[in-house]
């Protein structure tokens, strides 16, 4: 059944089939009424996202056992149906697309702020429905910061810039990452960027179905330290991408799961230099029969024209 | 203290000050570490915020106390300070000329998407950090829809249309709402918009200190019923607004705050015909120390020019 309020009546009636819909201004004494009316032998919830203080009023004075679920959907959506791949393929276009439109306007002297907004514009003109997060646009030295908020700050001839974006569409996300080099990068950022490809391009070699994600996350540890950026990685490979923008599996050192045929995960690593800047090269990769397939394809292996 | 990963060392080092900072991957098991180390008789908590399942990974072995304080900042936050105030009014500063920009160039013929990525856009390019929500633009029979989500229905001469939107400026939101009539509105459409405006010039007369908030909401409905249209006002007069798009207090019926100097509400009252169209009108209303004082500034008692 679907609870809802006044506010969402005319939307449920349009949209939802198959299901008992409840309009009413009391959403939790319907639900209440409805599982005492029930009568179940055991109530599973999603523990994972019901609050301690909603879990208390539902679960008052009730004779039922509640069954703690963690997250029972989780583990059903990481394999995608190809519908639901198709709808990120799209979502990437868009994005890509803007990107590019954004791009070739010329951002330099521009504002982060000015350029995120941009490029939301050109996604949702695109037919994204939304943008699957806001959009990092950080140059220069707050590139060092992996989930910087877009600034004021004018994007200098000089800096890189990190870009990582995504669009949704049909309610599903799609993220990318790319690091804009300036015309003549320093040799260090040079060496950063390449060392960042190599590893990205060894996390997506990696991937197959079969291999423990924290196996895909090994090998992208492995190529950065062969190239000593390894203690600039401070986050972990990937994650899945769906519905949300971060879903299960995750590709990093503690996970358990295992790739396996249909699932989309990101493969994303990042060198951050304190005070100077950074890079992250992002593609969202399907794991397909045998090997992983590029969703997303904005070139990476040479850096978009800056 | 700040418990938080790799990815924000950076950021947390140049914004938080006089409070100790742990940066690791494993944060749930730091909390809990430091929390035993700090031996405290009893632990409260934001049992609203906090999942059964963080809950019991936290508390589990735990021979501590832990007491459910629902949201204990939640009060704190109704009343605002003067800063709090002036960044709400910038916000709404921002989102009103960025609405009027938007309207200016025309927008009939356009796409409800369309128009909210222009309106997203301004806004930014305007200084706000974020939209405070995805704004709505809903026109023709979609208007009957209070939270409808912009789609790619191109907006009629004859539709009547209605802009949901806000800024967020230094953290803090504006929320406003507009109806756009045809140049030439039907009489039954001329009718409803001047029965919400009544009814939102009746809530906004009846704010003060002391007042019950849901005496607010029953002058509003009081309005409404004497005009006949009652039965289509599907949600409640108002709420809060701050750092949150909803904050306490609520303006509705079952509310048992009562408004005190310096809170911030909504006041916005609204008609929804289902399969022809809706009608809402929002101001934000400072409490101040005799009676409301509007944020937003955009004309009501006449409709902008469709």
């Amino acid at each position: 059944m679907l609870v809802t309020d006044g506010r969402y009546a005319v939307q449920a009636r349009q949209e939802v089939r198959g299901v008992d819909v409840a309009i009413t201004d009391r959403k939790w004494r319907e639900v209440t009424r409805r599982i005492r009316h029930a009568r179940p032998a055991r109530i599973g919830f999603e523990s994972r996202h019901l609050s301690v203080e909603l879990f208390r009023l539902l679960s008052r004075g009730s004779e039922r056992k509640w069954v703690a679920l963690q997250d029972p959907v989780e583990g059903l959506r990481m394999r995608k149906e190809e519908g639901e791949v198709r709808a990120m393929e799209e979502a990437a276009v868009a994005a890509s697309c803007a990107l590019l439109a954004v791009l070739s306007r010329g951002y330099r002297g521009r504002t982060e702020s000015e350029v995120a907004a941009d490029l939301e514009r050109e996604m949702k003109v695109r037919g994204a429905e939304e943008t699957s997060f806001r959009p990092i646009v950080a140059s220069g030295p707050r590139a060092a910061m992996p989930h910087a908020v877009p600034s004021s700050s004018r994007i200098g001839d000089a800096d890189s810039v990190i870009i990582d974006f995504g669009a949704r569409k049909g309610g599903y996300c799609s993220d990318e990452t790319v690091t804009l080099l300036p015309g003549r990068p320093s040799g260090s950022f040079r060496k950063a960027y390449d060392a960042v490809r190599r590893a990205q391009e060894a996390g997506i070699r990696a991937i197959r179905p079969g291999i423990l994600c924290r196996e895909v996350d090994a090998r992208v540890r492995e190529s950065l330290d062969r190239s000593g950026y390894l203690k600039y990685f401070v986050h972990s490979t990937g994650h899945g991408v769906g519905l949300d923008i971060h879903e299960r599996p995750s590709l990093s050192l503690r996970s358990k799961d295992r790739l396996s045929e249909g699932m989309v995960v990101t493969v994303e690593p990042g060198v951050y230099l304190p005070g100077r800047g950074g890079v992250r090269l992002e593609d969202m990769v399907r794991v397909a029969g045998r090997r992983g397939e590029r969703i997303t394809y904005l070139p990476k292996a040479f850096p978009l024209p800056g």
